[in-house]
């Protein structure tokens, strides 16, 4: 590996040029953290990227087997905390930021996304028993992911549950209580399960969303009788709990990940300890859903990333062609091509944009307990992060092949992997259109506060680089689609309940391109007026702004078109017509 | 196999309730060659369409192995008449037209597409041969391609030289002559070949671009200097020619089709003949190449129609949630909520509108030879259909990903791999950059008549379309869209020559999508033309139409802002700096 995962120079711009965050933790404690990342994602991870993606996981007598080199990868992780680090001191953690955490995260998800997917659902789960679980179940299930030894798991979809938790099937029956709180039998079959059994760490917690039946044996309907529930692998003397792997799901990518149809209760029911109160299941399952589609944003964005660091070093070693109009003398790196360049910029403008975009939130989700302004955005801007970076990660992945010619389709170099990797990610955590629906639905036409914080901010950055002569170009357009967005929600706010969704993804995209032309403005705006100024770097940032500009936000316009229209053609052609 | 490959009854519409084949060849002789086509292709080549997935070509010490399954199917491919179909009877041919040619293809593109590659390269193969070859190297060398005994490939690219042909270093020396022509010795490495090697016919015939040295031995510069050569595996005498596989690519997708580096020429040079004159090698290779453009363009648009197939069949099947606003009762089919339903038109809207321009190119081939209006207007059409069909036929199968949720993702199902094996389209046969200069550079800007005749094809729809009410609206939108290219051209026709490609790219997909958008309010205008009216097809057909109106027409305006604004921020970033 030549090219370096990601841009260190970029990530301490983000963090400290842009983003502040000094406020919260020292640069001088932070950077060497993001060394450390870098160094053990680069020597951990990354060697057995390939290898994981051919030895795929596998169903043996004694469980599922995984790629026996991701073991030792996590063992080190674990070992230098890194499962720890976000947790507090109380907890044996290391208290550091979620911003902190995630840029740290970002590193390991370039390097090896199936294998930090390991990690990050631990770190996931514990939280949620760190937040929700009494002082037993934490030191009991919560504690020993954090020091990496257990791994953990969200147990949520069901074959004919997906998207749709209302019709969850799981039954969760009372089974008198102990030291753990009330305990239950568990039975029902779980579909997605990531890491749902594996044989690299000591046991499984998993936690389950099932429903209590009423007393008729009825499940209540919706979901508001969703409870979540501890269920490990191991029971406390050692035996299995009755839990089972039914299959495993053979993957386009993202292939480390062993990835699990689970089959609870087969016997007398898988024993589980309720987490809170009854009927809380999907409130705190989705306190955590919203941390957990930033943490897809950030490997999306990292995917991406990833990709155009590729591309760049490819384009500079590869001689193909000469320049316009020139017929004699040596062929020229691609790199001065300037449809490849184009495609550069392109992948720079979403990898960067992307990045920066998760990591604002993720600075929000730092501050938000003591902000409002700042919950209200983070909650606006969540399906953003998580969908746009899912979706141009992934075109900057595609670019990457187009970049690499017939070498990027073949499997002797990353990018192809780099892009089935990360096609999982506008369909995992809410696709895109659902995503589409609670933008809109939730974050816009419920509650207007959020928007006027967007609004505040964006007024802020136009004002700002309105002042900077190589940006003032750009104020007058950010405020145009602005105006643009502002029209089409007005159209949806008199629009009826059944037809308000009619539209909802191109909105999302529309609103997405919006939102990251004024985080682009932004950088750009910050990287000049950092001193001294550190060209190349601050004209990078300066160039892909202006490509965001001049070739993107054009296209919101496009999206919006159906918006404002309320085109009904998605109704109206009947089914049969398909 | 339950969704069928592809909808006869558009095909059917395509060909004589549109295009008018019934000029070419009679409805009651094509339509019985078609059903039988999606026979074999449902029978013999969709049945190991995921096993060739998995077990790809391998290298054994007798050359390359391929997938066992794929030759008893070009077997009977063979012994159908499929390859002799479009050779004229002389050839031992059907004399088929182009057309049906394409239409048959498609069939078996959607089944199994790099097993349809086998056939696809042997024709055009036999085709040059045909077109340029001497009598003798016809009777030796193309015949039993005619027949399917033997099978051919195209060696264009190097290592060093994937799309710059001026480079190619493969040398060739005269070698006396014989009743075949001019004999040579080539020496050289040939990269990308598909079917370069295989286990499946009796001789492969290697159709081989190189140079022939001067006085002092060096190569000519540029491509002036390439020359055709024809270079059988096996010679005469049964022995094997001075061909060596050096290595076979691991493809992202297509495995079935190996893909082979080839050493011509580690002892005594490999023995090969001149096809006609030297220097003639890119002209006839050019010939065949626009034919296998617009070929690619089918396949690519088979693959989209297969997976819009399999997504309109899955959202019917599987049911999840409930309409906005219900949150009792059963959960529905999925293809009752409108964003699935968006996503199934832009489906239809980008497969069935790159399948209706392929066959309208290929309708352009029959005629062109009498026509100088279809030729140019061919010639103006091929990189269009080649790069949309490629670009939104793989956005059609990313679509079916999605449709399919979680399962799209895995490979029980077959979308991923459809996408897999259409990723290969935007790369070979010459790139979306490269297809972009074409059209912008030769097509465009060098000789106006091509433009003429399309805009007075533009003026015969709208005026036609203007009169039927449901289409009325869209005919202001094409003109606008026409007007807003035209003014770009004009831009383009007063820029530099060295800056006139910067955004070539962005142009050929503004452009592209004006023609799709001509060609689907033509389509509509056929299909509700058709009497007795065939609902809810024409209602299928008019409602695609709105769709790509009303949501894709508007990104031409968006991709043509750059072009029109002469965007030069690609040359003006520093390399440095990305």
């Amino acid at each position: 590996m030549t090219a370096s995962l990601l841009s260190s120079e970029d990530l301490e711009f983000l963090l400290y040029g842009w983003l502040n965050a000094g406020d919260l933790v020292d640069e001088e404690i932070l950077m060497p953290f993001l060394e450390l990342s870098e160094k053990l994602a680069e020597k951990a991870f990354h060697p057995h990227y390939k290898l994981s993606d051919r030895d795929e996981p596998s169903l043996t007598s004694n469980g599922v087997r995984v790629c026996p080199a991701i073991a030792p990868a996590l063992r080190q992780y674990a070992e230098l905390g890194f499962f720890a680090a976000s947790f507090p001191e109380e907890f044996g953690g290391l208290g550091l930021t979620y911003l902190a955490c995630s840029a740290s995260f970002a590193y390991f998800a370039a390097a090896n996304v199936a294998t930090a997917a390991y990690p990050m659902l631990t770190v996931a789960n514990a939280r949620l028993i760190t937040a929700f679980g009494n002082a037993e179940q934490i030191e009991r299930f919560a504690l020993p992911q954090i020091s990496g030894e257990w791994f953990g798991t969200m147990c949520l979809s069901e074959p004919q549950a997906g998207s749709s938790l209302a019709d969850l099937n799981t039954r969760a029956v009372p089974d008198g209580n102990d030291a753990l709180g009330d305990r239950y039998r568990l039975t029902g079959n779980k579909m997605w399960i990531s890491g749902g059994d594996q044989d690299i760490s000591e046991n499984i917690v998993h936690l389950v969303l099932a429903k209590v039946p009423d007393g008729t044996g009825q499940l209540p309907d919706g979901t508001q009788g969703i409870s979540l529930f501890i269920v490990p692998k191991l029971l406390d003397d050692g035996t299995r709990n009755d839990v089972s792997v039914a299959g495993l799901n053979h993957k386009m990518g993202y292939r480390g990940t062993a990835n699990c149809l689970l089959n609870f209760g087969e016997r007398d029911g898988a024993v589980g300890w309720i987490v809170g109160a009854p009927g809380q299941g999907l409130r705190q399952m989705f306190k955590m859903m919203n941390e957990a589609r930033i943490g897809v944003g950030i490997g999306a964005a990292a995917l991406a990333y990833r990709s155009y660091r590729l591309s760049v070093q490819y384009a500079k070693e590869r001689s193909q062609g000469r320049p316009v109009g020139v017929r004699t003398g040596p062929p020229v790196p691609i790199v001065e091509h300037v449809d490849v360049r184009r495609m550069l910029l392109a992948q720079k403008s979403y990898a960067e944009g992307a990045l920066a975009l998760c990591l604002y939130c993720a600075r929000l989700v730092d501050v938000e307990a003591d902000d409002e302004d700042a919950a209200a955005l983070l909650s606006l801007l969540t399906p953003v992060a998580k969908t746009w970076s899912a979706e141009f990660g992934l075109a900057a992945n595609d670019i990457a092949i187009q970049i690499h010619g017939g070498y990027g389709y073949t499997r002797d170099f990353d990018v192809e992997q780099l892009w089935r990797d990360n096609r999982l990610n506008p369909i995992h955590e809410g696709t895109t259109g659902i995503q589409g629906i609670d933008l809109l639905g939730r974050k816009i036409l419920r509650d207007k506060r959020a928007l006027a914080v967007l609004a505040e901010r964006l007024r802020y950055t136009a004002e700002h680089a309105e002042m900077v002569p190589e940006l003032a170009g750009h104020v007058a357009v950010l405020r145009d689609s602005w105006a643009r967005v502002e029209t089409c929600i007005g159209v949806l706010s008199a629009t009826e309940a059944t037809r308000v969704f009619d539209n909802a993804t191109p909105f999302l995209r529309a609103f997405g391109h919006l939102v990251v032309a004024w985080l682009w403005l932004d950088q750009a705006r910050a990287a000049l007026a950092l001193s001294p100024k550190p060209a190349p770097f601050a004209e990078g940032k300066m160039m892909a702004c202006r490509y965001f500009f001049e070739f993107e936000v054009p296209r919101i316009a496009a999206w919006l078109a159906p918006v404002q229209s309320r085109s009904d053609v998605a109704t109206s052609i009947p089914t049969a017509a398909f």
